[in-house]
């Protein structure tokens, strides 16, 4: 569990790069930015900070930022009920994001892993998404991104979202928890 | 249809506008910005310039520029074979952008039509969205929308566009050309 402290310190971070990204949010936006340690508590490694725009039963849409080299966990969305699963399109607004896939195995690809968690991360087809760049994963595809050196902000374009229902490949994360 | 130069300038000012507003684009979608005039060949009353980032059976995502005071004509998305039709989240990015739809008549709209089309705009509820405001609309309900004098860039969350289902209040309009 995050502590109120780190909570506040990351929120702040976090609204420093949508400003500097020229990303205008409304004050009940900013009250319900998320910051999600994944129940972990190693947050400047593994954790997320978000703000969603809409979700809707058909689309929804985010804007994510990951401070230096900070670690979004292996995951997949799987079929629920009538859907396939979550579709999900990662845009790159700001930074470099390394995002990691299924497929061939990247020699030396540029996220690392602390050692501990290593056998959490079972994909490493790299692809690299600098400012502009973008890449649309199927459902059902495990996948895990880290940033670039200074940090990043990815746009998400998805179907709808229910955290609930990820499948994360470590088993110390259950669900995704949230402070505010 | 509008003239090879009149495309050209008004995509440098699109460019502008995405500068501007720190919105980085590859080369690849620079080359496929729309410039749609609706057939009408009146751009700076009539028109939308946009980029499409993804359009999937599932979902959809766009960034759209209005120059000062241009209209998107009044248009629905009906329902298409299995689909209620189009569902559009619209979030304003920069500047003003004055969205109407129906409901009551607002009195005083800010929004100005030539007297000559003003047949062609029916809903006059007007929601005005600032920076970082947005509003969904679901499908099949009537809606244009128009660009305070700074104009405005909009970012559009929606499911699967289908531009050639959509129906247009202004019969002159019959479908959206493209010049690229
Ligand atoms: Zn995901
Ligand atoms: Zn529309």
């Amino acid at each position: 569990m995050i502590s109120r402290e780190e909570f506040t310190q990351v929120k702040e971070e976090t609204l420093a790069y949508f400003k500097k990204a020229n990303i205008v949010l409304t004050d009940e936006e900013i009250d319900r930015i998320e910051v999600a340690d994944f129940g972990l508590n190693r947050i400047n490694e593994f954790g997320l900070q978000l703000i969603e725009y809409v979700n809707t039963e058909r689309c929804c849409a985010k804007d994510l930022v990951l401070l230096p080299h900070q670690t979004c966990p292996e995951h997949l969305h799987p079929p629920v009920k009538d859907s396939p699963g979550k579709e999900e399109t990662f845009r790159c607004r700001f930074g470099t994001v390394y995002l990691y896939v299924p497929g061939p195995e990247t020699t030396n690809p540029k996220a690392t892993i602390p050692v501990d968690k290593q056998h959490t991360f079972t994909v490493w087809n790299e692809i690299v998404l600098n400012e502009g760049e973008q890449y649309t994963l199927e459902p059902n595809t495990p996948h895990w991104f880290q940033a670039g050196e200074e940090g990043s902000i990815i746009s998400e374009f998805s179907t709808k979202s229910t955290d609930e229902n990820d499948i994360f490949t470590d088993e110390e994360i259950k669900r995704i928890p949230v402070v505010k």
